[in-house]
């Protein structure tokens, strides 16, 4: 807590020195940013192929495990914005992935369900996924894996 | 790395259920962005006085630790876009908090410095991390915050 405080400014800086991040690599937030943009660009390499970014994985996932949601759902489920998920969804549909369905008990209400021909792209990402996932793993190591997540967990309730 | 390839679909949701995020949640990329975002949404709540961003707080201590460097050094450590960095700095020289100096030797470039009112503003913005990293490191318990900044390092070189 108190490490902050022992930060003393330096010397000048000389054109074509590195700066030195070592500070702020010490900080968890700047660590967990940087951490979380390096994964997420190994995420797009990985996924540029099927031209999908995370959010839409996330949705398509969360489709698959569970048809049927209402948008709510699963925009509040994923932390994503009303108005932005239904964007997202739009794009969803407009490539033949997904379809929204009227509920029979609920003029109002929209179900959201995968198409078969999203079915099919699912069971692809989550092969990409698999290989995505295991170049993280080969970095921390099973072990350094399980950590890493249960660390985070932590961080969800501040 | 196989363990995606388990996942399969689930019964259908009704309205008002919880979505299951557990798949999800088993991936690395998606704990981490959902753990980043909290980490930033306790650092607003903790720099909404002084009306600060984390990129702002990284140059501005980038600065404090260094005076002179030159813009795109302080933008290529941080991995801001230079135009990017250049509207990001002209917002912290519109506050007074920083300045731009002409290098002598290098009649194209300027050196980045904090201004008086910069250095005691970085002052206060340094407690208040100190505050932030607190809360951070209430939830991991001093050991598990280090074992998660040496795990968040393995993943900058994927």
């Amino acid at each position: 807590m108190g490490r902050m405080a022992d930060i003393e400014a330096e010397g000048e800086a000389t054109a074509g020195e590195v700066p030195d991040l070592g500070q702020l690599a010490g900080l968890v937030g700047y660590a967990l940013r940087r951490a979380q943009l390096a994964v997420f660009a190994d995420f797009h390499r990985s996924f540029a192929p099927l031209e999908l970014r995370p959010a839409q994985f996330s949705v398509l996932l969360m489709l698959r495990q569970t048809p049927g949601l209402r948008q709510s759902q699963v925009a509040d489920a994923l932390a994503i914005k009303r108005t932005n998920f239904v964007s997202l969804f739009d794009g969803l549909v407009a490539r033949g992935l997904a379809r929204r369905v009227p509920v029979d008990t609920d003029r109002r209400a929209v179900s959201l369900h995968l198409t078969p021909e999203g079915e099919d792209f699912a069971a692809r990402m989550i092969a990409i996924s698999a290989e995505h996932e295991g170049h993280l793993t080969a970095r921390l190591g099973a072990d350094g894996r399980a950590q890493l997540l249960a660390l985070l967990q932590k961080l969800l309730v501040l």
